[in-house]
């Protein structure tokens, strides 16, 4: 191609993608179905819409419908803030000196900060449909907290986000953007539930947990009229929302004739990578085309490098559904890392899946190499980049300093899921030269495994 | 035109703007000019080299080349984070349910937050051209810190930041993302200047002023050899660069032949609103069209609807030049409001004169409704505005409140400056209702022009 590249290549409002791409469509082994912690069956549609909305539900189950239609309601939302654009990063290129292209597409550019909107508006969506008063949640760092009280305030739907108690007052401005947007935020644990005040008994101090925010996110939603629970990550409903990110970033590129060699994301629970590579993921299972695809997580919590493929318990409260995944054990408790959004044992099961077939690879990066590649892409790119999303930087810059050296010009795709601007706390440390590493030993990790379900699933 | 008009107008990256506008070239009665402090003669530009770089001191003195070249590496730099959309304010319009069509370009989707960063990186690269080592200047709130510190960060050019001592200390976040890009931050006053050490001699305790900080960037700048000072506001240079705003706007307007009725924008020392209102102004001066011209103040700093317009010091040191202009008076200390963005006593001396020929309206709205406005537009729009910015959208809800009664169909530009992500604390503040209005009494005004020069000029 000799059309000259831009350095931000938009689609138009129009090529917003009309459809969710259903990755599990084309994966001839499927991922293992979630089972009822009581029974070890797996969930049916009735058991899972006592929690979630209906709609909801059935794209939860729908291991075959390669497309799903998106609402003109959404797209209507999305066109606010989507499509988001494919950068070139040009500057950071030269910077490096490599011969790569490096391309990332930025999902930031909301005040939310990161891509969770994207699946946000879309179980709001749900919920209005079915006439639901409100949705529960609980949120950890408060991307998906924001997200979803954004949603609820474009609906007119009630949204109570339990945020966990330290997060709540380390991060008052995480809160306050949620209390704009009219959400209740009470942090857990709280008297406002029966787990609540069981756990506040027991451990009076406690700073809470994000187990222990589920655990109340739930009870509220299932104990109270015409509410229900969302989440945020995981699940294979947030992965089929989040594959417009994808979708937008495979159209901007073929717009310019660009096939990337190589896609890289970081991956707490998923959503983000598995809503990325969707639709070269596609390719890649139907045998039409080649990519390398790059999981990369944080050394501190390393669920696909270090990980066990196995059935678990998706939050430390033991009240979830138990997914099969790559995990670290449901009692594994990672270091305090400042990527709250990568601080998840498990991984969601259809990326666990893919990653057992060998349809990508995975890397764990540690937190100070992180923060001195988002140092560096902040002052070349112009654009202070979150915690989670560095990890991705890193190993992109990682993999076009390997091409410096072989003379090769691949094309790099990584994605920049969100912004820094509330993760202050966390430069100020790097900048002061406070930041330290944390590796778990194998005995956190077998400590970790020891909480698993014992049968044999 | 029949055309459908999308929620976002973005305009390509080869439309950016090749030449700024400079809205003096068409006033027949130019504004008048900054005159020496000490002879109260106009400044020539070898006075105003020691402070300022040669480029942008023939920039500064120029009243009559309409358009200048913007040099292509500031171009390339645009795209990084240019063109800036023209947002169609669908669901605004739709809560609202008025007949008049909302725009609003948005300048907050970088990682200043702000339009500044359109004249931070003209202004550090004629510093870098001219083989500069560094440049200093002030920040008060920290938008024009940030955009400094990222522009320098790019050239490779040391940046000097004197942050009044007590946002210094209440807004770490914005300290933190300029350490982040290599800057070096002072709390001011401080004791690495002559005068710093002075003020904290006599104020031991002060938490600083801006007046105090200008003071000690400009000591700096001038003891400094290889050092410029630069400024982010109130001085032709930074209008001229802000042109960009409203060269894309009209661009970006004139592709679906949108002819605004009103164009409206938040004002503190000028430069957001003078940048986008430039083309347009063009026209009017012209007699070629006209259009309604809105500048919004806030009502504890009203410049423009309770001052005079006059010779004033710029700043409350009395060091800077003399500028005729609408103030209040050097001595007029503004009471804390949470839009420190527009808290100067003064404004551009070209505004100023344009409003003194009628060419332009002002309005003065109180804090309390402008966080009302930002919170319902934030709900509907998806989008949390700063403070500074929420003024120009109190004004427009407000005018197509208007609409709603008479039925017009008008259409209503506005600037959306930038993002409130910074500024929690504020919307804290009001979603607790804590918040109040400050409006000064005459009195206080009074005292505030006691300190004007005593001379008439």
């Amino acid at each position: 191609m000799s059309q000259e590249i831009p350095y931000k290549i938009y689609l138009s409002e129009d090529e917003i993608p009309t459809q969710w791409y259903n990755l599990r469509a084309d994966m001839k082994k499927k991922p293992a179905p979630l089972l009822n912690p009581a029974t070890l069956k797996p969930l049916t549609a009735e058991e899972l819409s006592v929690v979630f909305c209906k709609e909801l539900v059935e794209q939860e189950l729908d291991e075959n419908t390669p497309f799903i239609d998106i609402p003109k309601e959404i797209r209507d939302f999305y066109k606010m803030y989507r499509p988001s654009p494919v950068v070139r990063a040009y500057c950071l290129e030269k910077y490096l000196d490599t011969p790569a292209e490096i391309y990332y597409k930025f999902e930031g550019n909301n005040t939310s900060g990161s891509h969770k909107l994207n699946s946000a508006i879309a179980q709001a969506y749900y919920a209005k449909k079915q006439g639901l008063k409100g949705v529960t949640t609980e949120t950890g760092a408060g991307q998906w907290g924001t997200a979803l009280s954004m949603a609820s305030a474009y609906l007119g739907l009630d949204c109570k986000v339990y945020m966990v108690k330290c997060s709540y007052e380390q991060k008052p401005f995480r809160r306050e953007v949620m209390r704009t947007y009219g959400a209740t935020v009470t942090p857990s644990p709280s008297n406002t539930t029966e787990i609540g005040r069981k756990i506040l008994a027991e451990f009076p101090g406690t700073t809470g947990s994000l187990g222990c925010a589920i655990s109340e996110a739930v009870e509220v939603a299932t104990s109270t009229e015409g509410y229900r629970y969302v989440l945020g990550s995981v699940l294979n409903q947030v992965l089929l929302h989040q594959s417009v990110i994808g979708l937008e970033a495979k159209a901007a590129l073929d717009k310019y004739g660009i096939k990337p060699d190589m896609i890289i994301g970081c991956a707490g629970g998923g959503s983000n990578l598995g809503g990325l590579i969707a639709p070269f993921m596609r390719e890649k299972l139907r045998g039409e085309n080649d990519y390398r695809i790059i999981a990369v997580e944080p050394a501190s919590c390393p669920s696909f490098t270090r990980g066990k493929y196995a059935y678990d318990f998706c939050d430390t409260g033991k009240i979830c559904p138990l997914a099969k995944m790559y995990t670290l054990g449901s009692g594994f408790i990672p270091s305090a890392s400042h990527a709250g959004g990568l601080r998840f044992h498990g991984m969601c099961p259809t990326l666990s899946e893919l990653y057992d077939q060998g349809m990508m690879e995975a890397v764990a990066v540690e937190q100070t190499s992180v923060f001195e590649a988002a140092t560096m892409f902040a002052r070349v790119e112009g654009l202070l980049p979150a915690p989670e999303s560095s990890h991705a930087i890193r190993v992109a810059i990682d993999e076009a300093l390997k091409c410096k050296q072989t003379g090769e010009k691949k094309k790099i795709l990584f994605g920049l899921t969100g912004t820094g601007y509330f993760d202050l706390v966390a430069y100020q440390k790097y900048n002061d030269g406070e930041m330290g590493d944390y590796i778990p030993t194998d005995e956190d990790i077998q400590k970790g495994w020891a909480s698993m379900p014992k049968v044999d699933l």
